[in-house]
């Protein structure tokens, strides 16, 4: 759908934005029209580049009246084709990004959407506080972005999503009316909590401009390790036991298979295995204390019984700080170990935590008799029942029958998902990719009333229009 | 407002509802049509009682068609008087009180909406797992009321308010349909979060009957402390101390004037002085770990620590849980404590945690200028930057006269609460009462961004209509 833009809104457009607030050069937009995987690209007539909320408040009203759709974008590191324009205004918060405030009496950090993550952890960390979230494109992506799909990464266990992390937003309605949210109380009953709406809209309900979040302190004392296990169900058992005897201290629970370790150690320069043997699956465990030497008492505590009761078979607690860097950065590099493997199908899923052995059994069966010699590679953030769970093609197969076939099999891993009550989008959100699939397993009855809510907000359907429902 | 439901109407629901389904005997209902605190009563053309959501469909989809509005109503604790009907059918969650689910691998517990909080912790506990939402009317407060006024208590400064805990809903729309959102995911980024539009909505937008909810383990070691200091500014810094000496580990951090104080020894039997000497505020302090002794030493370092600096006057950690229920005694009957002295304007306000100082400060200069001689009792949960602000006629004063002079001083309270970007309802909600005094302050922006969500979903308004924008 590519939707030719009056060239009077055009100017108009540049006109609100001034010198240096817009772009038409082929060179300037090409890195914000492709995706970093090549997966999706995209045109516009325009590129928006406001410096304030006061002017994309000017853009989305211009577009607002004349009915021109705007997609919005931030470090454009999303993997569902959300941020691709599609031959809408595309609107970059790049220009925006000041810290506003960093409170620490209120516990609370105050962003512009274009700031990234990393900058966020910074402006914090100089304050000694801390902000949790985090995940492998914090360089790039931006709390804009983050907030608008309700980001996870690798400390939700402890600390939530994104949305649990906000305390306000402010943005532009698509009405071009700036709505000043930017509270940053923890306490707020006046009505429907708005900010909601936004946060995981993926740019249809508005563009979010900033928002306040919440600070955490910074922890005393931290262990890190990596333990080997026989199958998942023993992780979630391990898990389970992690949360009992650390209570609530467990900062994250990453599982990943042996497979997975075997392609980093063949694709990734300097990754080491982690312990002497092989074994089929991994858990790296976080446990992090406000008191000196807890954590790692914990985990002691943890594993000696694990080991002992035969539901951990080997592990290691990292004795320092390069061997817990390496441990994380064995997980962090499963994605990327893939790549030299070929063609791949990707699902980001959820289940209830009590079902991801069960999901993986029953997938990987459908895989292997879909695809014979296909190689699953599943790791993730097991302790929120989110699973990467990916499908190579078999060794020496043929990229190209491998794509070919990608819708037919991912339909059968999401049709798995929606039997165990899970998510086909766990943390990436659905973007321009997973819509139309989503509907398959959503309700009539919520998208009907998903579908109410944007009607009565966008009534034109200009922000975002690909995107979702 | 009061409106004539048609017979027609009264006899399909009936009919739906079965015996032992509806009441209209008037001894039935009383308790139902007066608030506990004498300050709402109500009436009602029938009281509608189902035992399962497919009955409350039913009647939500009768009055859809007919256009006859309808109050919900869960334990009657509300303090607002949403839940009491004005002329509308009256939908009680009284007998769907089951508890569906305890799923430990999930640490997720299931309840109807009629359940009580109270139940519900008391489930949790049967299975070694803890739901950390506490407040004082939780024998009779319900999951459904709990969960659409968003309700906070004692433990958000660590586990949130009741949105923060809320996996997945199940609830009837406006037009009968049921939503079956009862999902037990950590992470679902699936489009807009539906439930989140429900929380808080104070029965507008739906009938929630039912709940998935967060657990959590049972820690290992507690400590509870009462503490002696000077003024409003030394419990702040305190609090971010003991954020940063328990890293995370602080569950309830609760402010109180001497005066309250005094109130509770005077009109409440049992109540003992907490300190030897007397002070003028005093913070009632918990830390909990998941590791054995270390809430106790946090709690020792931190009072240590900040006697020796001169910001605790005098402090006691109570030494057995005998003690431990004395210090919350004395917290919990804050409220009870004054109803003996007089007529009482009450606020439940909240402002950023930096500026509660300021706040109290203003605030009360302002009453004693407005009502010389009043006694202002402030108290509530200040990490939360939550206080219940509360302004007593003058002793010997009279009733009605300071009563008469409610929403003059109120708005006064309000209008300082508003200036410091705080919230004029911090966790009660808004009900009938606060709903035109909160439009003073919201921006007719997110007014009619609400509104227009409001209309799309319930076009003919039969969802509690007295209550919310």
């Amino acid at each position: 759908m590519t939707v030719t833009v009056p060239a009077d809104v055009i100017s108009r457009l540049k006109a609100v934005l001034g010198e240096g607030g817009w772009s038409q050069d082929p060179e300037r937009l090409a890195p914000k029209l492709v995706e970093w995987r090549d997966r999706w690209s995209g045109t516009t007539p325009l590129l928006a580049l406001p410096r304030a909320t006061a002017e994309v408040a000017a853009v989305i009203g211009i577009c607002a009246e004349s009915g021109v759709a705007v997609t919005p974008q931030g470090g454009n590191t999303g993997l569902v084709g959300g941020q691709i324009p599609q031959g809408e205004i595309l609107l970059s918060t790049e220009r925006m990004r000041a810290v506003r405030d960093v409170a620490l009496l209120d516990d609370v950090i105050v962003a512009e959407a274009g700031c990234t993550l990393a900058a966020v952890h910074e402006a914090a960390l100089e304050k000694r506080r801390r902000f949790p979230l985090s995940l492998a494109s914090e360089g790039s992506a931006t709390i804009g972005g983050l907030v608008s799909t309700n980001a996870g990464g690798t400390a939700v266990l402890r600390y939530g999503t994104m949305r649990d992390l906000v305390l306000g937003l402010e943005a532009v309605l698509p009405n071009g009316e700036v709505w000043n949210g930017l509270k940053r109380l923890r306490k707020d009953n006046t009505g429907y909590d708005f900010k909601q709406l936004l946060i995981g809209a993926e740019g249809t309900l508005g563009v979010v401009t900033a928002a306040s979040l919440k600070l955490f302190p910074i922890l005393a004392s931290r262990a890190v390790a990596m333990a080997g296990i026989d199958s998942p169900a023993a992780a979630i058992q391990l898990l389970a036991r992690a949360k009992e005897e650390a209570g609530g201290a467990v900062e994250a629970f990453e599982l990943m298979g042996r497979r997975g370790v075997d392609f980093a150690l063949k694709n990734i320069p300097g990754m080491r295995d982690p312990l002497a043997d092989h074994w089929p699956w991994y858990v790296l465990i976080e446990i992090a204390s406000g008191e000196p030497g807890t954590a790692e008492a914990a985990m002691e505590r943890l594993l000696a019984k694990a080991m002992e009761d035969g539901l951990v078979r080997d592990a290691a607690i990292a004795q320092t700080e390069t061997q817990a860097t390496a441990f994380w950065a064995l997980r962090e590099n499963q994605s990327a170990a893939q790549k030299p493997e070929g063609a791949t199908w990707k699902h980001d899923v959820s289940v209830p935590v009590s079902r991801v052995a069960e999901f993986l059994d029953r997938a990987t069966a459908a895989m292997e008799a879909f695809v014979p010699g296909c190689r699953v590679t599943a790791f993730g953030h097991v302790g929120d029942g989110n699973i990467h769970y990916d499908v190579i093609r078999p060794e020496g197969g043929d990229n190209a029958v491998h794509s070919a076939r990608r819708d037919e099999g991912s339909r059968k891993v999401h049709d798995i998902v929606a039997e165990l009550g899970g998510s086909i989008s766990a943390e990436h959100g659905l973007g321009a990719m997973k819509t139309a699939e989503a509907l398959r397993y959503k309700s009539p009855v919520e998208v009907e009333a998903l579908r109410a809510v944007r009607r009565a907000l966008d009534p034109k359907r200009i922000m975002n229009p690909r995107v979702l429902f």
